[in-house]
């Protein structure tokens, strides 16, 4: 198998897996039962935040444990649109976020705060003048994705993070989720105020993640209930998806410093053959963009065609994100970047994780030139 | 070890762990993937969703899968209040609910909606009478407790639901998380539109759950993004952990079908013993109660005291719910029953499983009374 869909979701690792077994077995009691199991859990908790700061470089009070990636989404964005309300009710986004964060602001729009999407360019990045202009006296958040989900994208976030740190009424989302181990991110320095990322994109369990939340955020909690993760978020923790999440993390980050340059050579490698054939044309921009996602259409091949042509050879890449993939239409993202729209809603994604090896990647290539050749040649 | 505090979380079964792991490995494609691997991943969440319908005896579009117990309660009594509350903004629930409803419905409280809080009577059960004339045309949802997480009481949810059906306005969740595999309920029957269970409660995985959304009923989401759980639910599905929580349901309800009897008759045994006791108040009353939770107070002994003794003896019991047992003071809930505030302060909560041998109980009772001695005899 060659699996080239790690945006949609990645393998576990047996590492994390192992982890997961354990803690199920050996740490199965309630972290907040006061008995001396209870203890035990509650100390597997508390390394695991420290382990988790300290890979991220923040503080332990500072890493509320979520389900994934669309929690830490909707909770960052709509716990501090109900919790700062009072002090204003625009927020800001743009026009290429996922889901999770794209639909968070239409409910937000529907219950009365006033949104701003900002456009980007043909490279699917925003320009910090037209923030600057978005902002405004009453402008209490801004969500941005870091590494765009479909394209792969990166947004100026350092820049919008030195301006915004000047401008103290407005607080900075980032939605690391495609960027973590792969574009770093240094959340102090940017000025991010709230980061979301989600353990299975970096073969952690599903339904285990992350958000950052920088000392002083208020938020008003999705779920109510006992006062787990310091308020943000009630509900018996997760203990063996939370340790699992973190020894993927650890081991994720470890192998992004020693090969995250094999990882770009492999986008290259990739890059340098598309570009070759005519019948191709790449979304994806040559800079700015992060080293494990290709966007691509290919002229006259419809998108789930090819998926499937692939498949056949053991070989799997999807069409926009997996979460939007069952909609019908183009892609809205790509539709952004002013793509047409027989183009956009024809694109594949091809995703790579740094367990991608350069063997795979090759006879990638080879079968992917063969079916595009075969299916043309049937298209006549 | 003999593991009493059952109610504030469970060991998984070995069996839910070995679907875990099966999963994780051979369907770790994201079932919104179009192609193949999605394709395998799609169909177990379908199968997993079909059998947790027919397990529960609803339509399998009727489930919605969570990450636990507290997301179950706060999306139905948010999702309702929300999406409902143009037809009116009154709502109901009682004063013995768990944390996660009864800070939910604060919440709502403080967003404008009018909060009924039903008493109970010394029983800890409510009676109909208060719930009829709290009911008003205005009133769009009933939240109430099947099984009551301190003491074990059972609430008359068939009378409340067979008179809710007439009151077309007013929809009815109930918290089942305590109650299922324990005290059966008939979804259909009592009329109820919504209900809770968590996976950790019955040997599942923690980070797991479902919540029951009677058809035609609609939800304003908690998490907004891709369209999963036929949108009352975004975010990449827990495939691992939702197929491990139904393996898990499958086999406690069949345990519970073999064993329920021998779950009660534990339970008589110790309300006999405890009985003989005269420095024992129990707090669980004698009918309408669930066969796997007593609460007591040893007068003259902390609650604290009397945990940590027992496990020594690596016997473990708890005070009053995991969720809050950090929090100081008396418990709410018995002090909604009108058990007197010291009384209410020194309770502990005895919780079973259908996994607990005779063996244990006679070993506990034994251990108990001797520590109960022998901590009276050094407070004199």
């Amino acid at each position: 198998m060659i699996y080239l869909d790690n945006s949609a979701t990645t393998k576990p690792y047996p590492e994390a897996l192992e982890t997961f077994n354990i803690v199920s077995n050996q740490f199965f009691a309630n972290p907040s039962s006061i008995h001396g199991l209870g203890g035990l859990s509650e100390e597997m908790l508390k390394r695991s935040r420290t382990q988790a700061a300290e890979l991220l470089g923040v503080k332990p009070s500072e890493i509320t444990f979520t389900s994934g990636g669309t929690e830490g989404n909707n909770l960052a964005i709509k716990g501090v649109a109900l919790s700062y309300s009072q002090r204003g009710k625009h927020i800001i986004t743009t026009e290429i976020e996922h889901a999770a964060t794209y639909n968070a602001f239409k409910q937000l729009e529907n219950a009365g705060f006033e949104v701003t999407y900002l456009p980007v360019n043909h490279k699917g990045r925003v320009n910090l003048e037209d923030l600057k202009k978005a902002c405004r006296k009453d402008t209490i958040l801004i969500s941005i994705i870091h590494v765009n989900n479909e394209v792969g994208t990166v947004q100026p976030l350092q820049e919008i993070g030195e301006w915004l740190k000047e401008q103290r009424a407005t607080l900075f989302h980032v939605d690391h989720v495609q960027g973590i181990g792969k574009v770093p991110l240094n959340l102090k320095e940017y000025g991010i105020d709230l980061c979301t990322i989600s353990g299975h994109k970096f073969h952690g369990p599903k339904g285990t993640g992350l958000l950052f939340v920088r000392g002083g955020v208020s938020l008003s909690p999705l779920f109510s209930g006992g006062s787990q993760e310091l308020n943000r978020r009630a509900g018996t923790e997760n203990l063996p998806g939370i340790a699992a999440m973190v020894k993927a993390l650890r081991i994720n980050l470890e192998t992004s410093k020693r090969h995250l340059d094999d990882l770009k050579c492999l986008k290259n490698k990739m890059i340098r053959s598309f570009e070759t054939n005519d019948d191709l044309i790449i979304h994806t921009p040559a800079e700015f963009s992060a080293p494990h996602i290709i966007n691509v259409t290919i002229k006259g091949i419809k998108a789930e065609v090819l998926v499937h042509a692939l498949e056949e050879d053991d070989i799997y890449v999807s069409t926009k994100s997996a979460c939007s993939s069952r909609e019908g239409g183009a892609s809205r993202v790509l539709l952004a970047m002013g793509i047409p729209e027989d183009e956009a809603a024809h694109a594949i994604r091809i995703s790579l994780s740094l367990e991608n090896t350069s063997d795979e990647i090759d006879r990638f290539l080879d079968i992917f030139n063969k079916k595009i050749n075969e299916l043309k040649s049937v298209m006549g």
